[in-house]
């Protein structure tokens, strides 16, 4: 998401290479120029549906395309950003001068699948995490060019925080984050770490000690909470795979150990190869957990695939072999302000 | 890629989004402002490994961050791109001064997460296709500010091609392509829109007709092969699931019945759905296939989680816990001009 | 079910091999020349059975030969043709002479085994198709000398339908039929062969197009509604495996193009392959198919192995190892008018 | 098999139903009618295959049937009798005017499907026997008029016996049996009924001892080894499930009881259940068996499903969608005497 | 049990090897001299629980090595003998001087592992067996010196009998028997040997015939029961797994052909390999069991592990990592009187 | 194992109760008084076998059982204490009379069962961990009457020490240990305790440091090391599973650290859950492990069912039903020495 998009036109805009079409698929380009030199110019009306269920994402990118795309008198509909799509439902439905917006199929499709692969993914952690909430951590594992996009999706999902500056002014909130251990291992020791943080940082960002990095959780948590008190905002467990990585019965220990020396408002937050399944165990056993912090189960969805398909051609329903001719109608789709 | 990030230093120079640190994760810049508050500058290694074997591919990108990042005095080494690299093994060791590159921590594990992630997945498809060639068609399915190094990666993978011309430059070669369906579509007929294609696109460019899209893949074969005679340099089969998907049987029929109606030069190119497994069936049983097609089993293939760990902090060996103090030996490792 | 049997009395009569003991296993001669030789004519019991449930077919050839067999004074009793049997459920009891029938225990086991076990398939797909007629094609899967009985057994099983002459006869109904891929093949186009069939054939007989051989089905269906208007009864859908096989979608697909066009009125018969799965699973997703051919599904299924017992010698119970001496009470069985 | 069978030339000769088409599929007819209507009389080729590997059995009856259908200048090709063929392989080819032989589709496909079923079925027992014979005992199991022609497929298969004269007589080997439950059940003991039968029956027959009927098998064996002496040719378990069924061990002790009281000659035969996994397991422990008698492994064998199509009419190759045109050349088939 | 241990207090009395520390891991014995060494005596409390569910046993044991090794001032608690606990419960907790009991931890865990297993595994098949009584016949598979804790443990865990005397006195009851197969053999025969037995055995011990050893089990209980009349109270089905084992169907057959005979008193029981699941599966089907003998399933149990867990030092909360602090609540236990 | 049977005669003699039968299933008892009342005393000869491989142990006990029962004239033979056997190789031959040795039936088989299924669990941990000692912890999952028993079983199968007097008193060994976690706590110290045992216990012996039960195992042997300097012979690891269990990762990385800071020479034992298969794991990618203490995987071992069958009596072959009369030669037997 570079600077010369949010120039022309808000976060969500497209980049210059995609209204360039060097980002769609040459025979789009090519197929433009066959028509051109033949002197056509169908109308054309194309659907976009997905072939399993899944958390819309990526339509507000594909609706700021569509605008600087399509002439007037051009039409479009399509379900909102956010929204549950069921397999085969049509999410869109654009009619237009197939010239103007052909060359854009591989972009759009691009858009929502990989949108709504983050999203839906984030969204069956969030559901499994209840009233918990979860933060998205997965920055790390896709190409930055995307990274504020993959947390924009996880936010569509539910994810009360992400960690980057650019993914968190996507999705409109602030971004989070503790300290990294890189940083207590320049400083040597946990609480030397936390004590610089807490010092120097404004005051308004809590203080979250990651408490797994030089010796056993539970002895960390409690060395740092007597060292910062009330100022501790909570600890993060982000235990090693060498070390059983974080377990429910770690984070019921940490919790009983800090009760039992007062620090009954230190949060606990845990993070490290969470999966759905994993976060609806801990929830079944009541782990007294205050937090998720969810990596790979966001960031390593696969996009959901997502078809374009020509359903009219100047007015006359067809189709390719194998889909039914003529629209699909679909009462949810709201009509695209141009 | 956007155009900026072209003009600052070729085509893998680092977004200036990316620079800026807008979207590392937030705790690594508060890091580098405690470090700085504190008038610590510690000079540290780190090394960074996954822990399952791949195909090393963003290291090209990594290369450009760390010499626009690493103050001189600094060192690193990495292996070279396309190196295939074991468990645990180290890939890149970085020794300057933490406040010159923590910051990018995020980007350069995101680079080689996602590249290699689809350079691995692509050369499974490759080494099952033995010497058909493969080419990538999966940019649908990401977000257009990552299709073109989802398609260098494919080529880094070993695929003979790619579909778009963004990512066609990063790998130095032609784009590739077909015919839409959308363009048979708006023309009606596939013999009519491969005439027009005849009549109109550069005569180096090869003519390759998509026989699936109003009649059996058979009789429209024949239908194109006689109306453009020699100049048809090969059809593809992109049957839909519908229609049963594309078959090693449909694929010998096809080229049984273009042999017997003299068309032996015809080449058959095929796509839909091809994983590795089912490229290696088609070869198995000797399936008549001149070039696979693929597209998700390059792009959703999940990012390789690299990891980024501190070993020394001023020349002593250090390491969180579950991890090994001090350096890891890699004879393989090659010094970075920086 | 040749020629003299029919002469000697009906269309369920036993041939003259049955009834010469030739198909019977040999001990079962030796023993009557055994029992003979010793003088010996004891009166025995012998009740026959399954091990599992199944629909009884067959009995009405056992009612016949036990007919030709017992002499006055025997008794039996039995389950009626059609009925559901338990396992271990007595479906038959003999009470008689043993010299009299015991020759003939190979020839009825095997009638009720072949019978139900093919008349408990049909029953099957029927259950599985719920108010959409199942028709038997499996004719070609078994001897000529049994097909009949097949065919038989499969309307026993609620088949509304079936394709031969002599097995539509013994079922008392009219057999049915479309037209065979060889005369498509014989008149070089599917168009062809069906205004040659209307030209021809009796005009009581449904025309109905198989429309799989040489062109796309959609395509085909819609040329030969075209041709012989409201005429065409229906289509038929035999898709090879190499082209997919008949699936949900494509049927859907044909309904629709139909629809499209203004045909409909023509209905929709699929086969190839199916089974009460596949079956229940085009009903679940109410794919519109108007009559199911059922092949293999019914003609490979395996015999129902039946035993009988000797319960009763003269009078006293008894019973080889491992069953229950004396007979076993079963209310539901009828007298048999010998 | 009945009698105007054989009157009319040999025990492969079909039935006068099957020549007249009274059990071909309607539509065959049909199309007889229609070729004739419209004054065609097209020269075919037509190929039989089979979708798996299989023990071709059945073909002596298509001879005969085709003998008589096919006219002069017709030509046909087959694998022999008893041949192995491999998946797609051409068994079978017809060159002739399809109005002399279409109308036999139905019942040559049945012959082949029905008796290469059992016979492969057969094959595999025997295989799994090594050289311990293996005896046809399944005659019960289907209907009586096909118990012939699945005892000759069996023997077809490699098995060293049956057990009905009308089967014995196809196969042109003599009848075996032992002794029926029926025939204890009437004497009242096993060694009173194999007495009756050492009195009566041809002294040539080999006298075998059913032993589980009333008494434990061991128990059984040593009275009537006891009571027979040198004419006791050999015993049979046939141990019902009820009594846990034949085991290996079960056959050690009785031989090693036998042993000790002097009666090493006396041979054990085997049955109930075998199936070529269970034929192993008792060869693989070593257990003194001396033969085995098979009945549903071979008689509920599914049908090996054959297929024919059409693959050249008056001279041309063709075929219909899914299939290669033009013949499917196999230096194996040998031409048949007409 | 030795005879020295029952002089010194009752049937639960430890051994002196016990009470002397011989049977103690020696760093027990090793850290009562170091704490004496260091002239410290610290006031523990130490809790004792299970990782899984199961039935207690071997608690009253326990309850006499505390009662010998606490001093006055000790106090202690425990779930009583025969009470199910549920995973982590406390079922014993101890407070007193670490120096008077901590050398009993190794002993103390061991009664109340192999107890609890072997209970556990005989509620387990008494559930099962519903209203028909279960009997212990594991002694044979374990240690003399401990089979009298197993078959006492059956007997907490619902068993109506034992097979040994010393066990049948730990649990109070009498000893339960039948005749083994050894005097069978020695007696030649299952007739003579309980005519044996009938003659010399208190009239008061029920007569129950061993059925299996010589002849089939159905004609053997015949044989015995018209013997010994309306002394036999029942008969025992024992049949080896070459021969099947007990089976539902035998079971059946017996009661049938002893009912058929007129002995509808004489009672069947079963032995031979039951688990809960075998006896369930009798019970499902209404096999007329009388009394199921287990061994293995019983016998062959695993131990249930305890863990003991120091959970407070001179009135502090600690705990080692891994547990909780402090103590673990537990309103369920009781007070031991020592 | 009781003062009074060592006093009786070595270590291997038997219990009184054992010697009085009230350790046997009461029907031998009966057995012995009907034989007696009969004026009979028949000479039989007894095998025993087990049904599957094992390592043979408790034969010793047998050993001193027998020769306390049989009368001068006896004879028996064995395979040695430590052999390997065959399913159903014969272990054990008794001839004498059946009424010296019949009542031991119950105890013979049970020193073996247990003792066999100890030593054989044993061994196949012994097998896996090839050239580094295994150490038996699992005195805690057993009755202490049996305590001994079980660590000599393990002796038996390779282990190269146990934990408690008695069974090593009974291995001829010495028996070993660290310090529990039970020490560690009353001193609120790992290095506290370590260094008290240190002072206090025999230089002889071996200090082993206990290292999971305040801090991480890592930082934990640095400070043990750092305090005990060449005095620690090893630390153990026996991290509870609540904090991941022991894994390859963690003792890797105390080695590296105990290394690094110079205690090349501290041995690293580990403990905890280990099974064959976690053993042979930990071996194959190379945890440079010293020594593995092996509890419930020996302990929790199921017994292996051994059955004792007459095959003589009084010279005369037999067996009962499903065994073969008379006896199985063994040329592995050895004479025992009465």
């Amino acid at each position: 998401m570079g600077t010369e998009t949010e120039a022309s036109g808000g976060a969500f805009a497209p980049s210059q290479a995609t209204l360039d079409g060097r980002n769609a698929d040459i025979y789009f380009a090519r197929s433009q120029e066959i028509l051109a030199a033949e002197g056509l110019s169908p109308t054309v009306t194309m659907e976009t549906f997905a072939r399993r269920r899944g958390l819309l994402c990526g339509m507000r990118e594909v609706e700021e395309l569509l605008r600087r795309a399509l002439p007037a008198g051009s039409e479009a509909w399509r379900l909102p950003e956010g929204s549950w799509f069921e397999p085969r439902e049509v999410v869109l439905r654009i009619r237009g001068p197939y010239r103007s917006f052909g060359l854009y199929e591989t972009a759009l499709l691009g858009m929502l699948a990989h949108g709504s692969g983050w999203a839906t993914a984030a969204a069956a952690c969030v559901a499994a995490a209840a009233d918990v909430p979860v933060i998205s951590f997965g920055a790390r594992h896709v190409h930055p060019d995307v990274s504020a996009q993959l947390e924009y999706a996880a936010v569509v999902g539910g994810c009360a925080g992400c960690a980057t500056p650019a993914g968190a002014a996507l999705a409109d909130i602030e971004a989070a984050g503790t300290v990294p251990h890189a940083l207590v291992l320049c400083l040597g020791d946990t609480v030397r770490a936390l004590q610089a943080f807490d010092r120097h940082v404004d005051p308004r960002q809590r203080r979250i000690a990651l408490v797994d990095t030089f010796r056993d959780e539970a002895e960390e948590s409690l060395r740092v909470a007597d060292a910062l008190g009330d100022r501790l905002w909570g600890v993060r467990l982000d235990t090693p795979s060498e070390r059983g990585g974080v377990t429910c019965d770690l984070v019921r220990e940490v919790r009983a150990r800090l009760d039992l020396a007062g620090h009954k408002a230190v949060r606990i937050l845990v993070s490290g190869g969470f999966t759905p399944a994993r976060i609806a165990e801990f929830r079944a056993v009541g782990a007294p957990v205050d937090g998720f912090g969810v990596g790979s189960a966001i960031s390593a969805a696969p996009p959901i695939d997502f078809t374009a398909d020509i359903k009219e051609v100047d007015g006359r329903p067809t189709a390719k072999r194998g889909r039914l001719p003529g629209i699909r109608p679909n009462p949810r789709l709201q009509p695209l302000d141009l």
